[in-house]
C-alpha cells in the first residue's frame, strides 16, 4: 500500500505520528500546501521508529484537482487519504478517482440548505456530490471510504456492530458525542480554543441539522432519501450522560454524516447525531450567526477583501497546538435503542474514550484529533491486509466492524491499543 | 464662521443636513477619505434649502495631521469639526493647531490600560493626549472643545446646568443612557444593527471602565487625577428607568468622556458613565472578547492582514443606513443626586429623549446618530454668534449651559426645536 495523504494539520499530523509504528504501508506521502508543515510532519513521524524511510514530504493545492491526481501517480499511490477540511474534499475526490487510487476522508462534501424551508425540508445533503459519482467509482474498481474518522467513522461501525450482533430492531441509532476538555493559558486561567477547525465546528452547527426517519422514507415507497428532513439549529437539547468521569452533558442536533451515511447500509426506525456543544460554545455560535461572522463569502475590509469566518478561525489557537494546555477526556459513541437479539428492550452505549493527558504522553497529540486520525489508519491497516476490500462509494458500517473494532482495541504492537467500551442502558 | 467637517459617515452627514437649515457659517467644508461619500452628503444637505452654495465636498486621510492642516488652510477654516472616530482624534486635533483653527470633537483619544492592574488603576486615560497639549492651544489662542455630541457633550452640559441652578452640594454625576429600539430585517424579524459604529462600542465597552472619587483626589492633596480609578467591564449592573415610555433598562458602567471631563470643571464627589447595553449586546462584546475578535492588531488571514475588529464592523450593518429599519427611543441623560440649593435632599434625572420616526421624518437620518449630531452644530453656533467664547483646551462643562439648553429646545425657526426635560427623583 502506498499512501498519499493530504493535509498535515492536527489530524493529518497525528494519523503519520499513529502509522509510522504500523508495518502494512511501503510509502506514506505527507502533502500540504505548506511545504514546510509537511515536512515537520514527516520529521515528527520518522522520529518514533528507529530508521524510518518510508514517509515523504510533497507540496499540494488541495483544491486543484489536476495537482492532486498529477501527486498521486507521480508517488504511485494505491490510496489517497484526505486529512483537509471539507472544503476540498471534491477537488480530492475527484483528483484520487483521476490517477486510478482508492479514496478515505474523515468528513464529506458540503451541504446545501433548501431555499425555501432550510429548516424542514433536506436539500443538498452531506456527501450528496460524492454519492452522485458512485457509479464511476464502481466502473474503476477503486474504493472511495467516506468518513471513516472517529465521528464519522468509528460511530458507524459501532452501528454496523449493533445491528449484526447486538440488536434483532433498532429504534434509533443515536450518536453522541461529549467531553470535559478544559484548555488553559499561560496564566492558568481557563480559556476557549476548540478542539477541532472552528470553520467545521461553524458549518456543522449553524447548519440546519439532518434527522432520518424510516416511517417516511417507507412513506414514499421506501426510498431512503425521502426519509431526510431537517431541524433549527441546537433542536431538541436532551442531557446525555457520558461514561469514564465525563458525566452529564447538555447535547443537541447538529448536521454530522453519521445520518447520512448509517440509514443506507443499516436498518433502523430513526437515525440522529447530538453534540454535547455546551452552554459557552452554543453562546459563541449564536453570536456568530447573529453578527454574519459565520459567513464563509468574501466582505471587503479597508481594501481587503476576506470571509469572516477564516477570521474567526484565525483569531483562535490553531487546534493542534493545544494539547500541552488542556486537559480531560472527549467521548465519541452511539446509543442504540430497540430490540436485543432475544427480543427483550434493549439500550445500549458503544463508546471510546481518549483521555489528553495519555494522547499527549504517547504521540504529542491533542484527544481530539487524535482521536479522529487513529479511526483512517485502522482502516488503511484493514485494507492493506485484505480484511475490508470493495470498489465503490461506502461508509464504515458497510464493512464488517468486528475486524476493525479488534484491531482498535488489541494491545499494542498487535493492535492499535485503544479499547472501546460498551454500557447497558435499558431502563 | 468657515467649519472643515472631517468624516461624512452616519453622525457627519446628519451634522451637515442639521447645520444647512441655520446662518451661522459661511462655509462647510465636508472631508472624507471617500470623495463620493463626502459628495452624497452635501447634495443631501444642500436640497434641504434653496439655493445653498455654503457646502463643498473635499478628500481627506484623517490619519494625515499635514494633509488635514493643509486642506484646513485650504479653506480658510476658523473650526475643525472631527466627525470620525477616535482612532483619528490625533492626527486632526494637531492639524487643526498647526493651521490655526479652532477644533471641536465628540470622543476622545483613545484609553490604553495599566499594564499590570487594568481593572483596578487609570493609566492613559480617555482625552490625556489631548490634555497634555493645553498649554500649545492656550499659547496658540485657539479653542479645543472637546467631547460635544450627546455624550459626551450634552452630559456635560447638564452637569454645569445642575452645578450652577439646581444643586448646592453634588453627590453623584450618573451619565446614564438607554433606549428601546429595534431594527428589523427586510423579512420583519429583529436583527442586531448597533445604533453606532460597533468598532467604538467594542472599544468603550471592553475598555476598564472608568470612574471618579472625590475622596481619592482628597487623599492626593486634591489632585483630580488621583480620582481616577478602573472596574472590571459590565461591572455593577443597575436597572433605571428610563423616561418617556422607554422603561427599565439594566445599565453596567462603560468607560466613557464625562467621567474625564466632568471632574475638572464641575464640583462632585462621584462621576461615573453606565450605559443599557442590554443583555443581548453584552453577550455579544463578551464573546467577541473571549474569541479575539475585539482586537485591533492585525493577524494574517490566507495572506492578507486583517485587524479582527475591523471585520466585526464591516460585516454588521452600516449604522448610517438602518434609520428605516429601526423604530424606537433613544434616551441620553445625567442622573444628578445631593442636594438642592435649598439644602435639602434632592435626585434630579436631566435628560433628552431622540425618537427615530421623528428624525427620519425631518432629517432622514436615524435617531442616534442625529443625538449625536445636533449638539456639536448648537455648539458651534454659540461660538460663531460669541455666546461662547474661549481659548485652551475645555469640556461642555467649561462653559455656560443656559444658552446651549435654550437654542438646542427652542422652537425653530430660532432654535433647533429639540427640547430636553428634567425628572424629580428625590426618594
Amino acid at each position: 500500500m502506498r499512501v498519499l495523504m493530504i493535509g498535515a494539520g492536527g489530524v493529518g499530523d497525528a494519523a503519520a505520528r499513529i502509522a509510522v509504528e504500523r508495518g502494512f504501508f511501503e510509502a506514506w506521502v505527507v502533502a500540504d500546501y505548506d511545504l514546510s508543515r509537511a515536512r515537520a510532519t514527516v520529521a515528527a513521524a520518522a522520529a518514533r521508529r528507529a530508521g524510518e524511510t518510508r514517509l515523504v514530504a510533497a507540496q499540494v493545492d488541495a483544491s486543484d484537482e489536476a495537482a492532486v491526481a498529477a501527486l498521486a501517480k507521480e508517488h504511485g499511490a494505491t490510496h489517497v487519504f484526505n486529512a483537509v477540511d471539507p472544503r476540498f474534499v471534491m477537488p480530492i475526490y475527484r483528483g484520487a478517482l483521476a490517477a486510478g487510487a482508492s479514496y478515505l476522508d474523515m468528513a464529506m462534501s458540503l451541504s446545501q440548505r433548501h431555499p425555501e424551508a432550510p429548516y424542514e425540508k433536506a436539500h443538498v445533503k452531506l456527501g450528496d456530490e460524492q454519492l452522485a459519482m458512485a457509479g464511476e467509482w464502481e466502473a474503476s474498481g477503486g474504493l472511495a471510504l467516506l468518513g471513516i474518522g472517529v465521528e464519522p467513522g468509528l460511530s458507524d461501525v459501532f452501528a454496523r456492530y449493533a445491528a449484526d450482533h447486538l440488536f434483532s430492531h433498532i429504534e434509533e441509532l443515536g450518536t453522541r458525542d461529549g467531553a470535559n476538555l478544559a484548555v488553559r493559558d499561560a496564566d492558568g486561567n481557563e480559556t476557549f480554543a476548540p478542539g477541532f477547525s472552528m470553520w467545521t465546528i461553524i458549518e456543522e452547527c449553524l447548519n440546519p441539522p439532518v434527522v432520518w426517519e424510516k416511517a417516511r422514507a417507507d412513506a414514499a415507497g421506501g426510498d431512503v432519501e425521502a426519509g431526510f428532513f431537517t431541524l433549527p439549529a441546537f433542536s431538541e437539547p436532551e442531557v446525555f450522560d457520558f461514561p469514564e468521569g465525563i458525566g452529564p452533558v447538555e447535547c443537541v442536533h447538529v448536521e454530522h454524516e453519521e445520518v447520512l451515511l448509517m440509514p443506507r447500509w443499516v436498518d433502523a426506525e430513526r437515525v440522529t447525531f447530538k453534540y454535547g456543544l455546551g452552554e459557552e460554545l452554543i453562546t459563541i455560535l449564536k453570536t456568530l450567526r447573529t453578527l454574519g461572522l459565520d459567513r464563509t463569502d468574501p466582505v471587503s475590509v479597508k481594501g481587503v477583501q476576506v470571509s469572516p469566518r477564516d477570521v474567526v478561525a484565525a483569531v483562535l489557537p490553531d487546534p493542534a497546538t493545544i494539547g500541552p494546555m488542556m486537559t480531560g477526556k472527549t467521548c465519541a459513541g452511539l446509543m442504540v435503542t430497540g430490540k436485543g437479539k432475544d427480543g427483550a428492550p434493549r439500550a445500549t452505549y458503544l463508546y471510546h474514550v481518549s483521555d489528553n493527558e495519555e494522547t499527549m504522553r504517547e504521540y504529542g497529540a491533542q484527544c481530539v484529533v487524535w482521536q479522529t486520525a487513529v479511526n483512517p489508519v485502522v482502516a488503511l491497516e484493514l485494507l492493506a491486509t485484505g480484511v475490508w476490500s470493495g470498489a465503490g462509494v461506502k461508509g464504515p458500517e458497510a464493512f464488517d466492524a468486528v475486524p476493525f473494532l479488534e484491531l482498535l482495541a488489541a494491545p499494542k504492537p498487535e493492535g492499535y491499543g485503544s479499547p472501546w467500551g460498551m454500557e447497558d442502558r435499558t431502563p
